[in-house]
């Protein structure tokens, strides 16, 4: 095809067709990057594995549905996904016994594993506790089986049963107790580690002057108020964004 | 052939032969019928899954023992094998931490599962018992994964702890309890049960005059001695050898 | 003085002297017996000696008022005076802290005391029940000091933890040991029973036919409903009114 | 009499008086004194009232037996009579039970209360620990009887149950909500303290480099050890020999 033998009419269609070509282009390249951005940036589901506190956790206002704002915030949200995982009740062996359908099956990227407080508690309310060498036990049979799926665990530390202060709490020392190996595990085993109990105590310390059992951070000991769900939040967003 | 026309001989050879055949006739049936014996009489593998009772029991003098030389005596040693799984302090979810490798991984004919006792004790010893809800869902869930597997379950009740005979055990409530619960699945899923509670309750409403709380059945209130692990043996032979 | 001597007007008045004599007579004799009686019939002081059922036993429908009104009924209400005696949340060693001034102080005739509930349930609720030794030890010392102070004690066993009639109660155990004990204490000393314990556990096994754990005698398990004060008020009436 | 008239011999004689009398004169005063400061100084009688730490305090190489000693060597064993009063398993309640016979009739001059540990230990050993506000009505009941009968009570904080440093032995924060109720009643009652647990904590924050459970100051998490004896020996001496 010659120019020179082209129709004014005929010219005129070529120069439009040109035209639509170079304007389809940055429509092209933006689909194009939109694509491969999409096959880049596949979502990470983050599951949050625990007892009642992660199960409010997922309802509105709830800790869970606090990261997930948190996130938007940091104009993250399309890459991740968070998923509750929180069952009342639960001790460690709660959490195994269900460990396969509500984790493995899930195929998450991420687990946050939230445990501890009633393996303690229920010790003294109902006599159904978690022995110390168990506790251990059964955590680090689901760790390792997540380790061998490739999935990233996270731990935490059990936060509070009882807000005072001054290390008068009924069930402090057994809580430090199964915090502290927690903390040595995690460190042992170069797992990612929110001790949630560690910001729980420094929180109380400043913002509990009359050193009340509850009504700081959570409603009744334990289970968390808003304030304790924005803390817990935030310690988990500060690690979870950087994975 | 006509005998008349047979040389002596000839006579003598034929009947040689025939004696011969007549004498290899039951040398061949013995064999064919061992073979075809061996064949059917694959032995059964009989998993005995529960605590230090059933630890004990594997031991000289235990109850697996005692059903190992009652199964001799019976001259059934042949069609079955006796294997002991039992770990110390082992409540219904211990069982099931180790259920895949000691029970499934094994691939045993029939499993009796003996717990139930620390479940219970161990909620004033240490307040590390079993919440009665859980003790059936940890329960029911290795029950059916046996079945799913094609293994045979068989369910114990769980014996004693303490021997008084006038319902004053400290735990015979509680432990009546869960008794009562096993029983009742067993039924209802058409479960082989062997109601060890009973038995001893009877066996101490005979022999226990001085209403001691141990040394009948047991060392210390929970360990069998000499005459529990008969008992238990016997109880669990009669139900075993019609399987 | 002779009548046939007598004017008329004088035998008149003589007449009606003497029939004012014979009218003034009963009238003196009712006066008499009267007075007698008042001395005689000094009303029986009656304590109720308890924890929180014995409390609310003192007010509308509880057991106390009831045994009053069976008491009005026998027509015997100016013989008897009952008070209530009993706090919340009491074990035996409670009673002891109050006893001198909750009865020795107050000269009561009898004391009933109602107690070992609590002493076995807080076992299992707030780990603050009562060693059984002391159990003993604490009552057989209030025991003793109120028949050295010429008060008459009645004992009664503990009722009930749960209304299940198939000893499956949790504590069904280790109170029917405390009960035991009374019982035998009872025995020992010769001191009147109301074996409470007994009483509804024969009333459960005819009313309670579907195995409800509470709603039969209890609100709660342990704190009675309407039946429930009435079967105590009638079992401690029948004791009380032959004292 | 004149010297000049005397004979040598005679002055001899009359020295010799003299000097007797002179040497005499301190002697005499040192009996008046001594005379005068006996019926001065009655000794102080002090009890020590406790569970097992104080009945094994009396015996050799206890707590009180070092008490003696360290008074024997600050010359004030004339001042003070020691007399142990302990009994193994005791509880708040355990003490006022025998509180009339062990302590007021004996008319001590001094108290020492050193109790606490039994009622939170048994918390979770046999359920039959100190409810919380019980154990402050029954102290303090102890307490106001004490000073009515005009005996000088002195207070001491439980030491341990468990030597780890960090906080976390089982029952640190209940142990430390008692602790604070003795150190908040004997300052506004303005009653001696002994505080033993901050005691015990600072030496084992010193003294415990491997974190040990027990062994450093007890034996079994509990008991005295002799290094155990002699820092409650220590504590309690500073105070009392003001007294």
């Amino acid at each position: 095809m010659n120019k020179k033998n082209l129709t004014p009419n005929a010219f005129s269609k070529m120069r439009s067709r040109f035209f639509k070509s170079v304007c389809a282009l940055p429509l092209f390249a933006w689909l194009l990057v939109s694509i491969l951005s999409f096959q880049n940036i596949k979502k990470k589901k983050v599951i949050f594995f625990g007892d009642s506190i992660t199960q409010q956790g997922a309802m509105a206002g709830g800790y869970i549905s606090k990261i997930d704002s948190l996130c938007k915030l940091d104009r993250l949200s399309n890459e991740f996904e968070f998923v509750g995982k929180g069952v009342g009740g639960n001790r460690v062996y709660d959490l195994f016994f269900r460990f396969q359908e509500d984790v493995l099956d899930q195929k998450p990227d991420i687990v946050v594993v939230y445990v501890g407080i009633n393996d303690v508690w229920h010790k003294t309310t109902s006599g159904t506790g978690t022995e110390f060498k168990k506790f251990g036990a059964f955590y680090d049979k689901m760790i390792s089986q997540m380790k061998a799926a490739g999935i990233q665990p996270v731990m935490c530390t059990p936060s509070v049963i009882g807000e005072y202060n001054d290390d008068t709490n009924l069930q402090d020392g057994d809580l430090n107790f199964y915090a502290k190996w927690i903390k040595e595990y995690a460190a042992q085993n170069n797992i990612p580690l929110i001790d949630l109990r560690q910001t729980f105590m420094g929180y109380l310390d400043l913002h509990n002057p009359k050193n009340e059992e509850k009504g700081v951070l959570t409603t009744d000991r334990v289970h968390l108020n808003a304030a304790g769900n924005l803390l817990v939040a935030k310690e988990m967003w500060d690690v979870l964004k950087k994975m």
